[in-house]
């Protein structure tokens, strides 16, 4: 499938209908925001339709089906990997008017949703009834859910509720044939016939387009306490992340920056840090009012070994606020220092974390890149950041000698690539390293399951 | 396929060499005892094969896709539905000598075992680590975590910890090719590719066999304690239930019984229950022990509504076990009352609970069929059990029409036709009733791309 310079007149008109004509773009400065996302590539899609209804998609979904036409389905465009970008042309499906909140039942734990609904949205909803949808990308004030979905987007809190695959209960949705279908279950379980729901969720809107969602839902816990812990170095805050991560109390946060990090952000702000700072924990906990005391002395116990330098409780909003604020002021520093990031999200075992921190040194040092690392440390998921300037070739190309490097890397220590930004067009390349060849070969059948005529989002994820 | 009467001679020296000679049986007498499951149905095999490696279990996968010869593979033979029943003959392959816990790790919270491991025997091995394995079939004694992955089976924790979907991270398996693949993670998060991991958890052996299973753990409680409430009525205890659920403390058990089970108990054990005892709800907290007292507090303030007739919480291990006298009692209990029980997993949301059980007492009058009715309340997870004497046809022929209606009550109110012990042979009638068309003909598609010859125990699941 090449990308076509224009739709034909036939499908233009066909399209329109199916659509409804209050719901289509085809003007290619209207269309211009559609093509891209926070990866920063863009291509133009010769038509943009606006989501509607299950029975509107699937009449879009069929006329592209017939017409080989790319289809890319969009949230709001903040995936980092360029999923959303319509390479081959053809047709976006924006879901950013398909927004309501359907349902929320507390005595059920779910909530059933359209795809369009922006995270931090259905969050303000459920706060009533004493519920939250457990994933929090950073993003989650502008990001939907469809996208968190498509992408198993997480975040910090995931380390204690896990990801959008342990947090659904089913979908509805259109498949590459232009077919309406139910996936899953309205109960917290079900074991008749095959798992699909959760085979769609992280697909990358490969398989089929998620018209609606019914959401696991959590209590809400009472109180939450915050920690900061300052290390003299990776290996001592890794050797504290595995003795958090193997006693009884799950943190519902626990995020680290190395010592570029810290360095970089003690450039733009004065930091509150002990002198010799070469790593640094947040650390959350949740739970009962009645019991979060224990809690946060559970884990501040487990927090002390050797190459604690400074541990701090916070008592109040405004000292939680003190200690996140090294953590927040990092990705400003990341966006101000560089004109480039190269933002990966690789994942390695908590217990590997050290051993991998190291060799990113070495790789910084060898290359000449500089390499900035923070991220999820309870998930063992690091945002690695090669900071690059765009304009120096020769930094471009050690760059991505580098981040070869990086990867093979991940793959030795038993990791893994994504951790939650997904493939998209930024990974594909690297997919065949880290996955099993027959598995790769099995889902490139199941693609074809899915979407036979190969419509969906085509190119991405695989 | 049809049941071959006898395997060629060719076949079988082949298998007995991909097997190796150790590990088959092919007279008929040995290989009886491998032809039945806990559903009491019985077929007999060509042959069993004792698996001892992937390599050795592609090899066998390979000939009998080449020879389009039925394989089910089977643990110790627990479940409940003929899911390990071959019921056309061929090669039955037995895990129960690959049983071996190949790595701990509790700073990354996962363990390694191979498919024949007893639950309760990883549950042992963990203990000392800190951490278990939360799935808890009540079977955990003798059925093995290839069979709790193979039908995702799960149990009274399931309400707080999830199913095996939710605690499990990564496999190797082999596929109906005889290809050995990788899925999943070493990590707890990750999103290359497709979930292969959970469509093949749940999928009953017909996708592929599951040769390593890579666990999560979770943390063991440092404490429990244990409530039982006695209603007036199923009605008080379904709202009980659904107030229970509407709070932030989710109970680590949260069983029921209705009157006719406790009916049914008390006539074979004194039993210390309030007059007029309708319904009952068996409740477990666990958690941290400095908040143990608050959780119980406020599952007991939950369980409060107008028609509890008593509660009673328990303050030593005594006490505990005086409260689960009853619930214990219940199946030695059903075992004596009828000949023959029809077994059924059936789901309803929460707050349909009560609704449903006044429905079931409605079909049980009308068609004079006894139902007893217990199960795993905080899933809406209820084992609704129809008591009938199998030498008498009028009564069989009654309790199929009731079973009929049982399951489209269940449709109707947004359920699902199993929880835990899924569809095997016993169910496999009624899977159209629940899934999407499109869902199953996707499903269908899917079992074609992992087992194109169709070997891996055919007619099973879908």
């Amino acid at each position: 499938m090449s990308p076509p310079s224009e739709l034909s007149a036939g499908f233009r008109a066909s399209l329109a209908q199916a659509a409804g004509s209050a719901a289509m773009l085809t003007d290619p400065a209207d269309c211009w925001p559609y093509g891209y996302d926070n990866s920063r590539r863009h291509a133009l899609p010769q038509a943009v339709v606006f989501a509607r209804e299950a029975a509107q998609i699937a009449a879009v979904v069929a006329l592209c089906a017939e017409s080989a036409t790319a289809l890319t389905a969009r949230g709001m465009g903040t995936g980092t990997t360029g999923a959303t970008v319509p390479e081959r042309g053809g047709v976006v499906l924006s879901f950013e008017r398909m927004d309501e909140i359907l349902r929320i039942a507390p005595g059920d734990r779910l909530a059933v949703v359209q795809p369009g609904v922006i995270n931090a949205n259905l969050q303000k909803a459920l706060a009533t009834s004493g519920f939250f949808w457990p994933p929090d990308p950073t993003s989650a004030a502008v990001c939907t859910i469809g996208g968190n979905l498509a992408y198993n987007s997480a975040g910090p809190r995931a380390v204690k509720y896990g990801t959008p695959r342990d947090n659904t209960l089913g979908l509805r949705v259109v498949s590459g044939t232009g077919e309406m279908l139910r996936t899953g279950v309205s109960t917290s379980k079900g074991v008749v016939g095959y798992d699909l729901t959760r085979l769609i969720i992280g697909s990358e809107g490969t398989l089929a387009l998620i018209t609606e969602a019914t959401l696991k839902l959590t209590p809400l816990p009472e109180a939450k306490r915050t920690l900061r812990a300052t290390y003299a170095d990776i290996h001592a805050a890794a050797a504290a992340v595995s003795s958090i991560m193997a006693q009884a109390v799950t943190p519902c946060a626990l995020e680290f920056m190395d010592a570029s990090a810290i360095a970089m952000v003690s450039r733009y702000s004065k930091l509150d840090l002990p002198e010799g700072a070469g790593a640094l924990l947040m650390i959350e906990v949740d739970g009962p009012a009645a019991c979060i005391h224990e809690a946060q002395a559970a884990v501040a116990a487990a927090a002390q070994c050797d190459g604690l330098l400074e541990l701090r409780l916070a008592e109040s909003a405004e000292e939680v606020a003190a200690l996140w604020k090294t953590r927040k002021a990092l990705s400003p520093a990341l966006r101000h220092i560089a004109p480039k990031k190269i933002n990966e999200d690789v994942v390695v075992p908590v217990s590997r974390m050290g051993e991998f921190i190291e060799a990113l040194d070495r790789l910084a040092h060898e290359s000449g890149i500089r390499i900035v690392n923070f991220g999820h440390a309870g998930n063992g998921n690091i945002h690695v950041n090669l900071l690059i300037d765009p304009n120096d070739p020769d930094e471009v190309a050690r760059a991505a000698t580098c981040l070869d490097a990086v990867f093979s890397l991940v793959l030795r220590l038993d990791g893994t690539l994504s951790g939650e930004h997904g493939i998209g067009l930024e990974k594909r390349d690297f997919v065949e390293r880290e996955l099993d060849p027959v598995a790769l070969r099995l889902m490139h059948d199941l693609k074809r399951c899915f979407d036979p005529a190969g419509i969906l989002n085509p190119g991405k994820g695989l």
